[in-house]
Parts: C-alpha cells; sequence; structure tokens
C-alpha cells in the first residue's frame, strides 16, 4: 500500500537526517515527570527517583517479523511499541521511555515513515509513555524497527520469572490464539489478492482476530490491577511466543513443573470458529500461537479468593515439584508432555 | 574475510534463537551493583539510586555504516558499543549497561555472531559496562547492530549541549580527523585489492589512522578527570558527525555564536602527512570527518588555568553572543562562516 503511486512522495534524501529527525519528532514534547531531557542532546536524562529502572529491547524486520502487504505501517508503528511495553508490564512495572532505532531503504518515501510515526506517537499518546531518543539512517534493504523500553517499578514490586513454587496457581490474562488466527487470515487473504486482486474479501467475522494481529494491546492495566487486589504474583512473563513456550520459561526460572488443563485455557468465540474454518487445533493454537501480548503469572494459592471471579483472569493450572514434570492434562484426562513450539524467527530465515 | 571457506561455519538455524542467546551470553556474567537483573527476564533491572538515568540509542547498518570487506567483525562489535558509550560520556556520565539487537541474515555463520560478541564483550571489560539484554533474530539481508547504553550522573553532573555562553572557552580532546583518514586508506587498499588480490599492501605508516577507524576508544577517562581538575563544563557533545557540525549543534542549543581558531585544532602529524598525500585539505577533514568520537566541551573563562597544561585538551575558540554568527578563523585571519558538513548517512543510501 505505500507504494500507491496517488500519494505523494517526498524521498528522504531531500530533507537530510537532521530534517528528518525534526519532522519525525515534532509532536513528541514529553510529558512525564521522570522524562528530565528528552530528543535532542547526546543522551536522554530520566529520573526514577528510588525506584528500580527496567530496561527491554526488541527488534522488528520486514520480512521476518512483519509484511507490509498486510500490515499497515501505522499499526506497525503502533505495535512494535506495544512489544516492548509488554516486557515492562511483565516485570510488574510502568512503561515510562521509549528510544526508537528505524532503518530503512530509500523505497519508503517520508511519507511513509510519516506513517510510522503516527502510529507510535498513538502507542505513547494511550500509554502514556515519552519517546526520549533515537536514531534514523538507511538500510540497503527493507524496513527494520528497534525499540528499547524503558520503565520502573519499586524494588518490592518487580516480579522476576524465578520466584514460583510448587502449589502456585498459575494465571494468565484475556484470552489466546487471536492473533495467530489473525495472521492466517491476513495471509488468506493475502494469497486470494495474489490470484484476483479485484476480490473483495468480507474480513468482518475475523474483526477481532485480525486486530488482536495488526493492532495488539499490551496490558498496562494489570500491574496497577493487581496492586489494587493486594497481589504479588509469584513470577510472571508475557507471552511472545505462544503459551507453551512461556510456561517452559516460568518453569526453567523457578525450578518447578506444570499441570496446564487444557479445558482452562481462555478462547474466543472467534478462534474456536476459525480454527474449525481452518481445521486447525485450538488448543495447539492457543499453546504455540505466540503473538498475544497478554500476561502470565503465577500467584500463592492463597490468593484464589483475590482471583476467581476477575473477567481479566483465567486460572489455567498449577505449578508442581520440578520432578513432576511440565504436562498438559487434556480434557480427556490424559497427561502429555508440554513442549516448546513457539514462533522463531530463525525458522524464517533466507538466503 | 568472513566467507573463508577454511572457517568453521554453523548454520544459524542449527542452533535456533535460544540456543543462540545461550551461546552468545555465555560469558556476559554482570558485575556491577548496579545491575540488579541482566539477561534471562523480560526486562533487565538496574538500580541507580538517587542518580538520574542516562539512555542513548544507535544503529549500524552494513553498507551504510560499515564495510566488512574491511572492518572485521570483533572490531565492529567493540566499535559499536563505543559510538554508544561516547553519548554517555558526553553528558558528562558513568556508562553502565548496553543492551544489544543484533539482525543479521543466514550468510552469516554462528561463528561470525561469536567474533562480534567477541569484540563487544571486550568493550564491555575494558570499559566495565554489562550487557543486560538484547535481540537476535534474522534478516532478510546484511547486518545490523542496535546498542542502547545506560548510565547515570548525579543530577549536578550531567552537563547538556545548552548551557555555554558568550566568552567560555571552547575545548577539544584528542586529535581530529584520523578515523576519516582511516577510512581513505581502506578505501583506497579495497580498490587496490579488487584489481590485484595478491598485493601485499604495507600498512604500517598508517596505523594509527587506521586503528582510530576500525578500533576507536570513547574518551571513558574524561569525566572522572573533569571531576579531579574541580572543572564543570557550561556544555558538551560528542564528536561522531565531525567538529564544525557538533559546534553547530552546542551553539544552536546555547544561544551562543563561536570564534573557532584554525591554528589550534589539533592535528596528529600521521593525519597531516596522510592529508598531503590524498591531497586533502586537513582543516577540511577536522571539520567534516567525523567519527572521532572525542569529546567538545565549553568552560568559563576563569577556568583557563585547570585547562591549559593539560595534554587532553585543546582549546579551539570562544563563544560569542549569537549576533556575531559560528565562524573559521583561518590561519590567514580571515573569517569565514562554519557550516555542517558531517557525515550524512542518508546520502549514502542505495536502491
Amino acid at each position: 500500500m505505500i507504494e500507491d503511486s496517488h500519494q505523494s512522495r517526498t524521498n528522504l534524501s531531500e530533507l537530510g537526517e537532521f530534517g528528518l529527525i525534526d519532522l519525525l519528532t515534532k509532536n513528541l514534547a514529553p510529558k512525564l515527570s521522570s522524562t528530565i531531557k528528552s530528543i535532542g542532546d547526546d543522551a536522554a536524562v530520566l529520573d526514577f527517583k528510588d525506584n528500580q529502572t527496567l530496561v527491554t529491547t526488541d527488534l522488528l524486520v520486514e520480512g521476518v517479523h512483519f509484511d507490509l502487504a498486510y500490515m499497515p505501517l501505522k499499526h506497525l508503528g503502533y505495535k512494535a511499541v506495544m512489544v516492548n511495553l509488554s516486557d515492562v508490564y511483565a516485570m510488574n512495572g510502568t512503561a515510562t521511555q521509549i528510544t526508537i532505532g528505524i532503518a530503512c531503504s530509500n523505497r519508503f518515501p517520508v511519507e511513509a515513515l510519516e506513517e510510522l510515526y503516527a502510529g507510535i506517537e498513538l502507542a505513547a499518546k494511550i500509554y502514556n509513555i515519552d519517546v526520549v531518543g533515537g536514531d534514523t539512517t538507511s538500510s540497503t534493504k527493507g524496513l527494520l524497527i528497534s525499540i528499547t523500553a524503558l520503565g520502573y517499578a519499586k524494588k518490592e514490586d518487580v516480579v522476576y520469572r524465578s520466584g514460583a513454587k510448587p502449589n502456585d496457581l498459575l494465571v494468565v490474562t484475556g484470552d489466546l490464539g487471536a492473533a495467530y488466527m489473525g495472521l492466517q487470515i491476513l495471509e488468506r487473504e493475502k494469497a486470494v489478492f495474489k490470484v484476483n486482486p479485484n476480490s473483495q474479501p468480507d474480513l468482518d467475522a475475523y474483526t477481532y482476530l485480525i486486530e488482536r494481529q495488526l493492532k495488539p494491546e499490551a496490558r498496562k492495566d494489570i500491574p496497577p490491577l493487581l496492586k489494587d487486589l493486594g497481589l504479588r504474583p509469584t513470577s510472571m512473563i508475557d507471552i511472545s511466543d505462544g503459551l507453551s513456550s512461556e510456561i517452559i520459561h516460568l518453569c526453567k526460572n523457578s525450578g518447578v513443573g506444570v499441570n496446564l488443563f487444557e479445558d482452562k485455557i481462555p478462547l474466543d468465540p472467534a478462534v474456536i470458529s476459525a480454527c474449525e474454518e481452518f481445521e486447525l487445533d485450538s488448543t495447539t493454537i492457543a499453546l504455540s500461537g505466540g503473538e498475544d501480548y497478554e500476561l502470565l503469572f503465577t500467584v500463592a494459592q492463597e490468593d484464589f479468593e483475590k482471583i476467581k471471579a476477575n473477567p481479566n483472569f483465567s486460572i489455567i493450572g498449577h505449578m508442581t515439584e520440578a520432578r513432576e514434570g511440565m504436562h498438559l492434562v487434556t480434557r480427556g484426562n490424559t497427561k502429555i508432555p508440554l513442549i516448546a513450539k513457539g514462533w522463531n524467527a530463525m525458522e524464517k530465515e533466507e538466503d
């Protein structure tokens, strides 16, 4: 879509590096009291007072993590921010600042980068974060976005992957598998479009799935909700690679095992019907789909009352002694070993 | 060199993403008390106590910022760290942690990434920083390195670009232009090698220049030296794009003008003789060459005694009222306007 000849096109080289930075960052005035100095010096200066600083980095690469054939640039900018903020929330922290690195070939006009930044700005506004620095450069091919997110938490509030104990309850927010099914639908439409560019797809039935893929929301609401409930998870992680892979991370880092109950995995009805249509097993999709950006955490048994009636949470299993292993307990009550089949960027490599 | 068929080659996909991360990060145990949690969770956790946090990001892109025909991967890893640390020192801070994002095509075997990481590790060791996170992914073409550096400074010690006053002295560390001349020599040798692959270049005379290009050192020593001298610069910036461009940044951010004296610009004898050989004007090279990673700062006139005899510093000019403009005062005592002709990554774009 960005190569639509009807759009205005300003070549990147017409602006130069500094002109481009000025254009892209003009709406990014800092608003947080922790941002002492934002864009415009050698480094940003932040003040987290007596809190601990959280920092996380992710790269998104065209042709590996996204396909501009169906990913609008504004959505891409938004999603790139979400991917990073999700990691800060998974530490039970407050996300406050990001830096943005963009490398793009001059196939992209200035207007394309403005679209990308519009998505970043929207995310910054909704999630109350400041964009405090970055680097924009050319690449010989394609588009790459590198985002580093910063945030903070009180020392006693930080939740690691390593604190789960046997008998803890395993809890997940939201529902799983929708982002992956959204991707399946977009890939199918792309294939149809290649054969017949005049086809008019009716995607209304898939709105939720496509939105979960193209415009995911990080769970900013969960850390304050946990605080309100007087609940401190014993371990926490975000679901980027699929439920099974993340559960295994929690187990390995905490030195525990798990029983995950298939019938407790939260699935949206749209995921179930899309799985039927694609002849896919919905449990497999939830376990391995990835990109859900929900939070997975463990809490002590005695916190059950605080969790049980809350529509944000599903209790999907419990932790065990490590020697008992990591298992999925199926609907038919069979125990099968849990294996990591998360989405692996390395498998998508091309020559 | 990395495509030498005698080297062992392990394909990236043989290891998978997690295997690769484990391999590359096995020597990166954190050593600083400010690193509470390093690699291995959703985000790193840092504790800067009552200091302010400094954060800066840079991208290095193959074919734009470096050429693997003459840039060994270990040097590249080292340099990528230097580029970022330099920005922290330019705030008068202490650099403490970095995160690393690497995107590479599977043209690179695992051994190439190990070389790159060996350079990063060496830099981390010498500069006393911890590698606390990152992301390694595939790209469809080439190699890209994205580094975010973190550091800290006491609130009252942070030096911005914006504090220079009229009559302040303009001071630069080290000498200028060598990195650019090193690049000219490497480009010439690459061209010679293309014509005659058996040529045996004698580069002994250019050792300093080539080292400044391939293995620059960030000025970690300057912030503590300034402290020892009881000297707080009124403004500071690092020289990545060339002296003139950085002076203009200081002037614009501080609302002042400048007189820069040509005969005071510090040049190594190797730069002067290489400029003669290449028939280039050494002042132009110092003004526009870039990649020196020296620090440029301003101090009040009354600090002259603290600066004058120190071999680390050259006083190269003084600041003026903004209305007097920004000028280079030549050896012939002519005033010519200072213009930014820094190295601009955008100009190097290819289709």
